[in-house]
């Protein structure tokens, strides 16, 4: 009787939690740390033993630790301890006179893309928790998809054809009265809205150019522009749209000719534009010759309202729309569309094709098995109503906790609240306190072009557990009395 | 007995080959084509008794036309041929003025990304064959992947970190003799190798700065750094490496402190650096202070040779290196990883986060089960295999058939073979009437940042089946005589 056989069965116990494959790998590791190099490692066969696992998954646990050069296997002698690579001090320095000064830092993107270790209260990110995703279906979807051959072959670069007519049709459904409906040769799919906006700024205008956006705004359109070269001029919105004359001015003293907005439920407002505010600026992007850029980021996220995009009714192009099912989908499928008219859409799918080629297929065809389903309506139907219920939590949390004129708007979709404390508070400052007591939340500071004109921040409520918004607006009060 | 149970159980055949889907989706297309505006189409109960299919996949046949506006449904009373949408001529004139002279047109997209339709031979793509992918292998990790967190959370913005351990590894094996080993921290993933490009290209210079390329070099390389605003300074090679002398002269001329190069089985020529190139390129690159940035394409495609990346040894960061899986795993899995060291790293990913956030997480996921299955290694040997015959098979007819100076070089790893033809033969005339008798190839002027120095053609060995080689190169050598 060898060794191996005698080792007694599953004697090294997994952590809670843990699975066969960590739990291996966190042994090997032990091992690595306290032997020397060169030293022999257990064979595959007592790690088996010890740990009550399959070959496949003991071989799959030494093959990373292979990977991280930790291990070395010789081929019919077994696994030994790995020779430590020498220190190495790198000399940079030549790269600071090469780069020359950023253009853009590291700053640029925003607390709400941090990542939230567990325990802590994420009121800072931008997804949605699991359970407000139609999670059962995605995972479906990827199954079948995998098995289609979208799978193994290049998808069009324009994207699915099948979905794209998904997205022009949802603009101008069927029986709706549209003068000049999107059809699915106007949509160009991209990786994501965040890359749908990169485009758009690349394609649309020029370094040196100036855009317009409201002010407060969304990070991510603001970084993107910032990189394309693009000189952001703010136009400043509360709860309404910007007003038409502020629209005028800046487009024509800037020479701009973009306009990007969220006219629904805007991030991180929450506002909604109204009909009459709709007219007044389509109007003036008519007379200025100008396009709106209309970020529909939470089409999926009304509440007590209906997103219906200006998109749906431009006749002329001066609309370019961007939808992503990212946040409605799930973070994995990294799908969004452009839909625009004219020369610009030949622009826009140009600087696509050169920035990535394509979008990954079967993310594509798990997208459309999705949106095609019965369950996706109803599953909509329910994230409707559980959004109502956070919304309506977060809110009354905020008034009783912080004050009634801390919100000065209850927005009828999307997923934030846009809070406002005393002017002068340093509310990064209170970002880094909460912080330190297990509290996530978005500083004013990430969302305005310029100066905040306020003390600001913003409190997602999709993502915590809605009956940890007590606590967590409680521990933002004491740190604010 | 209604009219519905009287319906023949599956009297309406599919085409050859034809899913029951799409033939309830042509049946209803022929319908609505026929009929006026208004008129009831046959209920669901007698197309699943037509064309025996089951409730949902008809559904889904009508909720696709539903979705192109082609049918309108009524609850409760049926599906009706839907009013047609009165047609709109649209005016984008003044869209002329607003955007100006374009930058990039569409020509800079290259033949390569054409679709073949069927029964073409397609020896213009990049992209290898369905045979010479571990479809099995992707297949089922894409499966497993879609039941794990990766399919519903949002990924780490610099990838998984499994992922990029695995790239770092490739790049400094255990036991190799490596000076400084990249680590998993180097590690960038990206969406691809092209959009790795554009993020290195828009990070590591400002626009209006001058980069080096070999020429001829990669289509989507000089695409993206146009994009990018950069201007391209082009050394010439042939079957050996630019030389010393000349990159120092274009670096110092121009000022550029990029080098872009593909030092092995270079897209399209086929050249590989010899040790004593290499040696000499690095030298210029530490003198000049100047980065290569090492775009490893075809590390899985090697034949006679294996790819040796330069970025192994790279203590000071000289070397950014990219390396995509797109090619070797399959077109869907659209993962690649950018490897840098120093403040070019830093530069590297704020760019990537801000053009597009993060890679799908299930991709990733699926990409580090391929490479960790045993499976993949032996892929990689029968690849290897299969790559040797088609390249011979090419080259054979080639030489055979457009004479023995048609190749200047057989090269020893990669997908394509660089033909030379008579000086002053219009390739770009040859593709297309190739084109017509149905025979697609890259024309050579795709390939050359300038005016090409001769008439050349790039021939891909790793698409179409090796039997049509013979009678495609025949059709080349007809239209050539």
């Amino acid at each position: 009787m060898n060794e191996d056989s005698t080792a007694p069965r599953g004697t090294v116990k997994p952590l809670d939690g843990e699975s066969a494959h960590l739990a291996i790998e966190r042994h090997l590791r032990d091992l690595v740390a306290s032997r020397p190099v060169g030293d022999r490692l257990p064979s595959t066969r007592t790690l088996v033993l010890e740990h009550a696992a399959s070959p496949l998954t003991v071989q799959r646990a030494l093959q990373r630790l292979v990977l991280e050069g930790l291990i070395e296997t010789r081929p019919g002698a077994g696994s030994f301890v790995a020779r430590r690579h020498s220190v190495h001090r790198a000399d940079f320095g030549w790269q600071t006179t090469a780069l020359g000064a950023a253009r853009t830092g590291a700053d640029a993107i925003g607390t709400a893309m941090a990542n939230a270790g567990p325990g802590v209260i994420a009121l800072h990110s931008g997804y949605p928790a699991e359970e407000l995703l139609p999670t059962r279906l995605v995972r479906s979807a990827l199954v079948r998809a995998a098995r289609t051959n979208t799978a193994v072959e290049r998808a069009p670069i324009s994207g699915l054809p099948e979905l794209r007519s998904w997205f022009a049709a949802e603009l101008a459904p069927a029986g709706a009265s549209v003068a000049a409906p999107p059809a699915a040769d106007d949509v160009v799919i991209t990786p994501g809205g965040q890359s749908a906006l990169s485009s758009i700024f690349r394609a649309l205008a020029n370094p040196g150019d100036a855009i317009v956006m409201e002010s407060p705004t969304y990070w991510g359109a603001m970084a993107a522009a910032r990189q394309a070269g693009l000189r952001i001029v703010p136009i400043a919105r509360g709860t309404t749209a910007p007003t038409a004359a502020d629209l005028d001015d800046a487009l024509g003293a800037s020479g701009a000719r973009l306009f990007y907005a969220q006219p629904h439920f805007a991030n991180p407002t929450g506002a909604l534009w109204s009909s009459s505010e709709r007219s007044a600026i389509t109007a003036v992007l008519h007379a200025r010759g100008a396009y709106l850029i209309e970020d529909d980021w939470a089409h999926d996220f009304g509440i007590d309202a209906d997103a219906a995009p200006l998109a749906a009714d431009d006749a002329d192009g001066h609309i370019v729309y961007v939808r992503s099912l990212t946040k409605s989908l799930s973070p994995a499928v990294r799908v969004a569309a452009v839909v625009a008219r004219g020369p610009a859409l030949a622009r826009i799918q140009v600087d696509r094709t050169v920035d990535d080629l394509y979008v990954s297929g079967i993310l594509q065809a798990a997208a459309v098995d999705v949106l095609t389903d019965p369950g996706w309506r109803s599953h909509l139907s329910r994230l409707r109503g559980s959004l109502r219920g956070r919304r309506d939590e977060m809110a009354r949390q905020v008034r009783g906790q912080l004050g009634a004129d801390a919100l000065e708007l209850v927005p009828r979709g999307g997923l934030n609240l846009w809070v406002r404390t005393n002017d002068g508070v340093d509310v990064a400052g209170l970002a880094r306190r909460a912080a330190a007591e297990g509290v996530l939340f978005s500083p004013g500071g990430d969302w305005f072009p310029a100066e905040p004109t306020g003390s600001f921040f913003r409190l997602n409520y999709s993502r915590a557990r809605p009956e940890l918004f007590e606590p967590a607006v409680g521990i933002l009060a004491r740190l604010l009395a």
